[in-house]
């Protein structure tokens, strides 16, 4: 099997961590002007390495293997992202997209490099490979706009330079499947003291806003069988759902209350309104049906109270199954390279993958983050995890290519 | 008994009113341009009055009764405040204070008045009737900031024109006692039909921040049995108070959680820190003491679970219970203009009696509060509560100089 270069691996992947270097980590915002540099960089790479590179009107970045044979076999696609979400790490989404370049290098022919556009959602959700997927209409991109700073996307796409060109749809027959490598972004790996985690499925998610609106009162002259408390009524329901879920959910079912707020959030005022942002994840669909299901009684009895309690689904996203070949070709890889310190795992994450997996065969894998830390300009991989796990990367690439 | 004027009792509370006028209430933060507009507009009418006119070295405004035999009996002093809570209303403060002053102008004597400084808490709490009975140092006023704006106390008051006088402290064996009206601010009066509260006690409360501290990670990749999720154990602890308070509490006892945070309240993150904000009340001190005793079994058992909990009293304020003589008074009083449509009642709310009841007899008089709105625009009550009130609380008064 063909070596990686793991000096130029990892040279390529400190060099892109300098760009919107913040602390230890990274802070590159979708279409801010250090992403837009690091996506010029990449495309130089590509370049570099033999591809042909393009920038796509939504910003995806493409390194296309135009060379040899029209008539050669199949090829894979390799992608990941490149921003990154507020100070946060420097591998999460650019090591999968270094990967892949090195994949190109090593191969030499066979592969084409992705890297999707605003995996992290700061304009969007999974905008870039959701558009490559043929899955954003027009009217979505000129609705969107920025977190924080509230830009427009056009606008932004604009002052990148990237206005009115078109945006690359995928063409399925021209790919055996699609591949992405990632730091896991959990304690998994290294709590079993595995190097490399193979992915089974990506789990779907259900996202809910959940309002509660009762009456705003004095606290001091407001008796507590006349109060309508809103926020008597939230912590309730984030109770009864905490006792509820263990018997539905499984030991890697996950349901999380991420956002908390009570109006007017006065010392002496009795909440009149509040609010929970709330969501649940698991790999299988009818899983989720039943989650759902019983949150639903949940807000029905919580509604026998005082207060309306109200229910909105903010979005659902389905688990996504890793096609069971390439699952084989990444255990076979780890085998070798690894013999015993490798697992198979779903993730808890989403990824890009899950929306490729749509349209093509679909694999991950995913090498240890220390300490499980992500989301966090603390993130971090050892050298050793990076090399190793993208040898065994590209081992399964080459396995694939040529089987 | 003397009959009060009601034309002049409701022009001068329509008068104050337009000073710092918001909506259908007022907007008078404490050392704000028109709260020191309102304090000289008082000074004039207790001028007008007939009393001795002073605004003392932190904004308490008084009328002096100076007239007569130094050898007369022993005085009332009747008074309230008139600055007022953000866009609030029209009533709260500053109706005890012109009912003092048309105390003063119906009886001829007998009666000194007083506005007391900030009671609504711009830069602490209590200020100008704590300072009256001794019990703000000097260190005190230097440290106290404005909410909201940060202006330093001692700032506001030197850009009133009040730097460098004296503060007024009280001479109790001037007094018979302290006398305070206040709208009810609650909706007792309402629901059952009656125009006059007399007040048993005013409830003292205990104050809390209860803070937990987690670990902040992955809400899809941090499986629920290894996450400290500081947001579901603050949920958890509230709901166990709301379980377990009312089996100590009586109907009157009231607990509130007033503020809920969550960190770092993003959906798709645990929360690794949470803080509420909690405060209960009662007017029996052996009943807050086993409230506070239960709070910190509860707080003790949510430290079993994986986060820790922190207890951290904010505050406390011990109940005041008004002069048996003096609610006889109102009784009297009401009995004779409002036979059948009166009641005695606890306060919920705090006022300045409070504090004059530790060194005098004090007593208090509700008038209904339209809605049981309070601290907000809305705030009404209506004029023939108003001058009902008034004619009992003077009635009373005179009674009691008489008697």
């Amino acid at each position: 099997m063909p070596q990686i270069n793991a000096e130029r691996l990892l040279g390529d992947l400190y060099a892109l961590r300098r760009i919107g270097e913040y602390k230890t980590g990274v802070h590159r915002p979708s279409l801010s002007p250090d992403d837009v540099r690091s996506r010029h960089w990449l495309a130089k790479k590509l370049t570099d390495a033999g591809l042909t590179a393009e920038i796509d009107g939504i910003a995806n970045v493409f390194g296309w293997d135009l060379s040899g044979d029209a008539h050669a076999g199949r090829k894979l696609l390799i992608g990941s992202h490149i921003e990154t979400q507020p100070h946060a790490g420097w591998l999460d989404g650019a090591m999968g997209v270094i990967f892949g370049l090195e994949a190109a290098r090593t191969l030499g022919a066979g592969i084409d490099v992705a890297a999707w556009f605003d995996e992290e959602g700061w304009f969007g959700s999974f905008l870039g490979s959701r558009s490559f997927c043929g899955l954003v209409p027009d009217a979505e991109i000129a609705a969107k706009k920025r977190r924080g700073d509230n830009t427009p996307l056009l606008t932004a796409l604009d002052q990148a330079g990237l206005a009115g060109r078109k945006r690359v749809h995928a063409d399925p027959a021209r790919y055996l499947g699609y591949l992405e490598a990632h730091i896991e972004q959990g304690a998994e790996l290294e709590l079993s003291g595995d190097w490399i985690g193979i992915v089974t499925a990506i789990v779907g998610s259900y996202r809910f806003r959940i309002e509660f609106e009762g009456a705003q009162n004095h606290a001091g002259t407001t008796r507590m069988a006349r109060r309508k408390d809103a926020g008597v009524a939230l912590v309730r329901l984030a109770t009864a759902i905490n006792d509820r879920f263990p018997s539905i959910g499984n030991e890697r079912t996950v349901w999380t209350t991420g956002q908390i707020a009570v109006e007017p959030g006065s010392p002496s005022i009795v909440p009149g309104k509040a609010e929970m942002v709330f969501q649940f994840r698991d790999t299988d669909p009818m899983l989720l049906a039943r989650l759902g299901s019983e949150l639903e009684t949940l807000v029905a009895e919580a509604n026998l109270g005082p207060c309306r309690v109200s229910l909105i689904t903010t979005g659902t996203t389905a688990p996504a199954a890793m096609y069971a070949r390439f699952q084989d070709a990444f255990e076979a890889a780890a085998a070798a390279h690894a013999p015993g310190r490798f697992e198979r795992m779903p993730s808890g994450a989403g990824h890009d993958a899950q929306i490729l997996a749509g349209i093509m065969p679909s694999g991950m894998l995913f090498v240890p983050s220390i300490g499980g830390i992500s989301h966090h300009y603390a993130e971090d991989t050892s050298d050793d995890d990076l090399v190793l796990g993208c040898q065994v990367f590209v081992d399964a690439a080459a396995s694939l290519l040529s089987g």
